[in-house]
């Protein structure tokens, strides 16, 4: 099966029917009675390389494509999509997700509804994994969203015209010519997201300002920057010229230097490397003010609604964040935005090769599709 | 209009159709496009008075009714129920909670999924009124669970086998005859609460301890505890008589006796009047091993699962309990109780007016009515 049929199809070759129907008909049935599918739900997954279209600098690794691997689950009909996105860095690639996605057995569990017993049972399998992990959780909720009927936002109680702007990342480039596209594709944003710690930090600064003055900038450093007393001068520096956080200034490991950092710098510090689950929300609590959500750390959508949840009921900021990823994930997440206060959510824009379309960016603003209900997207 | 019309009839004047429709024709449809109620939500409200089937004897006070509001929400043909009670040491009666309720207008909000939206105009009409805020709660995610389909638990992703038994609650009775009754009437349950800090807490414990020498028990002190000496010495007797959890031993205002208490005492201690809201999880953390979320403190569902879910990630126990309630709000909370320790959930038992259906206690597990839609009720 090519890519475009592995999308479109479903588990028994049926088109879905687009039969729009009126809420009076829908509503007086469902209130009588809760509808459960009869079948078993199908795990079915496929790779799929992202391209991107920019040549990708950062701290600790350089590269022109990110591996992926789409998932979907089927059940009665209905599809749920979901998708991996492993950076080498987080340790995970196309044979460990294929080899964890083999060995995840749905059909075990006869109400999809079950996601914390789901979630359970995919810990079980391995301890890590949480890419494999995200992507089967986005294709659960993707199906979930499309038995109620409803969007996640909308599930969460959320109001979609809180999505905030979303930021728009940019990396230095040796090659000028690279860089002044990039720099001038920034122009529909209204924050912009300069990665640091390669070395040309205060540069790729100076080369963005003299573009635009004006525009709001955030910075991630990618853990490079060792010092303390380097990481606090480029906060008090950035400070003046329009940034409004900095995520991850220094190695994950050195928490005492990071509270350092953050007690006497004038801009928020957020935890990005640090963090990758919800219990580590209460250990980032002590040295940084927010903590930066993504899915393919977090195990998909569930625990992070949790995370954001905490981190809120702990006074920090949220942020959230994507990896290279299709519209697929990135519009999952896109579900939870309205709850945080920044979001990085460009993975999509980075790649050549989007096959889903979702979210969109209006004005700057990350825009949630609202009439489609689970994660928001559909096959292009 | 009478109770019985308020409670069957829609705002309309039409009868919602029982029609069980199959779920492939339902998901389907419903995959392709979210489907959002055209109309504008009304709230309607009545007084209802719970009358308590034996006198209830608390550290403070004693009665022998509970007021209550019955609330319904109305849209585009689908109503959800809620349901306000209060015991008048919480401060709200039916003028306060009629006064609060007659200030809402839901007609505002477009979309009723804005749940967050719709708690935060709550809160700016007033500050407290937490049951009238509950009423409110409960009416609307009844509505949005038939809306969707599902009952909140399968939404919450929680599996209803997993609920845990609940008590019931016994307190003491001068008469003598009156109290072997109460105790006679434990008889389905696997765990009986004492209601102690009223003078025969021994006795009480002791005229249990005759007639069941091995049920599991749980103490609810109700702040009667004035000494944390005294209440120490309590929980080491109760220790020694099967007693799982002491709720509320001391004062809510002594936070640093109740810290001593908690340090040295063999068996939990759980806040319950200390704790009303999420704010307050944090506090509790410092002196409590877990807390007891009660709906009508919480102000309804959304709050309380956030509570709930946070006290689960600060590493604390969880207990969900209820007021003298119909089978309404009491089966909106056990909605939650999969994620719980223990349930309390007999405020529908207590009273003798009961028009609801919906939690059935299963040899003495907490039982959610699987395949109804919203909260899980039906007026009777």
């Amino acid at each position: 099966m090519n890519r475009r049929n592995f999308l479109r199809t479903t588990a028994l070759g049926a088109a879905i029917a687009v039969t729009p129907i009126s809420f009076s008909a829908f509503g007086k049935d469902t209130a009588t009675k809760a509808t459960t599918p009869g079948g078993r739900m199908r795990l079915t997954f496929e790779p799929y390389e992202l391209k991107l279209k920019h040549v990708f600098n950062l701290a600790r690794n350089k590269r022109t494509s990110t591996p992926g691997v789409q998932v979907r689950i089927d059940l009665d009909g209905i599809t749920g999509y979901g998708e991996a996105s492993m950076p080498p860095y987080l340790g995970e690639n196309v044979e460990s997700v294929s080899s964890f996605l083999s060995r995840v057995d749905l059909g075990q569990f006869a109400d999809p509804f079950r996601v914390k017993d789901i979630h359970e049972y995919l810990e079980s399998i391995a301890p890590n994994n949480r890419a494999a992990k995200a992507s089967v959780d986005i294709a659960l909720h993707d199906l979930l969203g499309k038995i109620m009927g409803q969007p996640w936002h909308k599930i969460w109680g959320l109001n979609p015209e809180k999505a905030p702007n979303t930021s728009y990342t940019i990396s230095w480039n040796d090659d000028a010519e690279e860089l002044g596209r990039e720099i001038a594709e920034c122009k529909p944003f209204k924050i912009i997201k300069v990665k640091m710690g390669v070395g040309h930090d205060k540069e790729l600064v100076e080369a963005f300002r003299k573009v635009y003055p004006d525009k709001a900038i955030c910075v991630d450093a990618n853990q490079g920057w060792n010092d303390k007393e380097k990481a606090l001068e480029m906060c008090n520096w950035l400070a003046e010229r329009g940034c409004v956080f900095v995520e991850q200034p220094m190695p994950k490991e050195k928490l005492d230097e990071t509270a350092w950092v953050r007690e006497r710098s004038p801009l928020p510090i957020i935890a990005d490397e640090f963090l990758q689950r919800l219990p580590d929300v209460r250990r980032a609590a002590g040295a940084y003010d927010g903590i930066n959500i993504k899915l393919m750390k977090s195990t998909g959508l569930h625990e992070a609604h949790q995370m954001a949840e905490l981190a809120r009921a702990l006074g920090m900021k949220v942020m959230l964040g994507c990896m290279t990823e299709t519209s697929c994930a990135v519009t999952a997440a896109a579900q939870l935005s309205p709850m945080v206060d920044w979001a990085d959510l460009d993975g999509n824009l980075l790649i050549s090769n989007d096959i889903f379309d979702g979210i969109k960016v209006v004005d700057g603003k990350v825009t949630i599709p609202i009439d489609r209900p689970g994660i928001g997207v559909v096959p292009v």
